[in-house]
């Protein structure tokens, strides 16, 4: 099979000291992988060389220039890794807005190293966003049929609630239904909302969220045409055999999301921005600092990312 | 094989109307439940009768006497109900102190049925806990490997993070500890304990439960001896390869440590109470008023509540 050549996805190696190079050079050992698309690796070619095999001329790469492979050692991350895995980021932007690559598949970064390089830097998200003058992005979890968005993020549990706002479960609803039509070509996804409380609150009793903010937020998503459904409780709504009924489930909180998804599935989850004006994936994962370098790190979130871009990409000819 | 005469399990057949007598009936059908121990079971002879087919004569039954086949019908709760369910478990408390059954299995209630009969009745294991005139309850839940204790129980959402204390967390790791000890027979039970917050707060940075309550309470778990690890990020502790590293994992609250409980093993998960002087377990679900007497509901978690209760009774051969 002959890539298309018109797809070629950018693969950002993440931050050097982190598992992120060594993830996409095995994921891309794999001919199953490299089949998918034309790929352009983006980061530096020292770094990356350490964790190639005899495969390496088969993707081509665009090599940043910041940092040697004399320059990083794994785990020992800083302002260093800090800076080359920001670059690699500006420069992925760069190629998306020339055209020269039709999706980002990113590998972990450090928010830390960033940060400690003098970025203002709170996630990969976030950047793409503002890079792209777009707004409104979220978190799509995905893991095999079973896709999850989070309507709150990395803030204290305590907080939760004053967070979680009908427009905010509104337009989360909205994000997602548009995602799932535009990205995923579902013309009319059938989506489930999770509860806050215990038992999604039965009725009043253990919390008022669901009266005075889900529900209502929901009646506005099908006065919008959103076939939309709960609030369920949360403890059984990730069942095997429910879960399945749904195109997609709206969590209110990150761990109320991520423990089913990382639970069901650790690695093979990826996340999808909603909301870009091009496909990004990434593994659900971090750096895992405590384990590179060693040849260990297990490819196949990273794996499963890739395949996603590159089916997204089938779906939506227009976005190459 | 021929069941311990000594070892005899009182199982309660639960809210007439709902699920409870059907999957108490096909449970007792199996005979690899059967042969496990001697039962009892404990309701109303017209309503559980409508469930058995040939194998009735098997067990034996106490018969409560509140109510006839005919007075009640599947689906239908109310004031009724509640009383024969509260009537049946009052019978096995009896049937406790009499030394006539050694264990108690309960199926599934209604608590506003039981309201509805004018009875005080806050669920199974505060009412359990009462009769048996003991404080420190807490309820465990076993599905396969994985044990899982819950901090708070049905409270919003909101409220979770002013409930806990550094007192209610090392009361909870105590008794788990004493629990997994006495209980199940584990000499040093290895505890992970989960952060309340996102990536278990990041050290202060997504919020400062862990740090002002959870790791204070476990300190004081490891002067007293108890092996407790953590806090770890709830999202990635229940994965496959992690948990069972550990014997317990003690959650924070309701959904995190319900939602991987049942995503993982719905109809297999068996809720276990600490800190009673006998042994109750119970399925995990509830009375599923929709599908009673439809004959489909699905007796697995019941079948394992009952394979349990045997086992911690072969452990315990002091509590038969």
């Amino acid at each position: 099979m002959v890539p298309d050549k018109d797809k070629s996805i950018g693969i950002t190696i993440g931050d050097p000291a982190g598992i992120g190079p060594e993830i996409v050079a095995r994921a891309l050992s794999r001919p199953s992988i490299r089949r998918l698309a034309k790929f352009k690796v983006i980061g530096d070619i020292g770094v990356y060389r350490r964790y190639c095999k005899g495969d390496f001329p088969n993707v081509s790469f665009v090599d940043c220039g910041v940092i040697s492979s004399q320059g990083c050692c794994p785990a020992e991350a800083g302002a260093l890794t800090g800076e080359a895995a920001f670059t690699y980021i500006k420069k992925a932007i760069s190629l998306i807005k020339t055209s020269e690559i039709s999706a980002i598949v990113t590998a972990p970064v450090s928010k830390l190293a960033i940060q400690c390089a003098g970025h203002k830097f709170s996630g990969h998200t976030e950047f793409l966003a503002e890079a792209a003058g777009v707004d409104d992005v979220g978190m799509l979890f995905v893991a095999g049929s079973l896709r999850v968005i989070i309507v709150t993020r990395h803030i204290p549990l305590r907080d939760v609630s004053s967070f979680i706002s009908k427009d905010k479960v509104f337009s989360t609803i909205k994000l997602l239904n548009e995602g799932l039509r535009s990205m995923f070509g579902i013309k009319i996804p059938c989506i489930a909302v999770c509860g806050l409380n215990p038992h999604a609150g039965e009725g009043g009793k253990i919390g008022i969220e669901e009266m005075d903010k889900i529900i209502p937020a929901m009646d506005l998503a099908k006065q919008s045409g959103i076939d939309v459904h709960g609030p369920y409780p949360a403890d059984t709504i990730f069942v095997h055999g429910i879960s399945e009924r749904y195109d997609a489930i709206v969590a209110m909180y990150h761990d109320q999301g991520l423990i089913p998804v990382k639970s069901l599935a650790f690695n093979r989850t990826v996340n999808v921005t909603l909301g870009l004006p091009f496909i990004r994936t990434s593994p659900a994962h971090g750096t895992a600092f405590d384990i590179a370098g060693k040849g260990v790190a297990d490819p196949s979130s990273m794996c499963e990312a890739i395949k996603l871009a590159a089916r997204l990409l089938d779906i939506n000819p227009d976005k190459r």
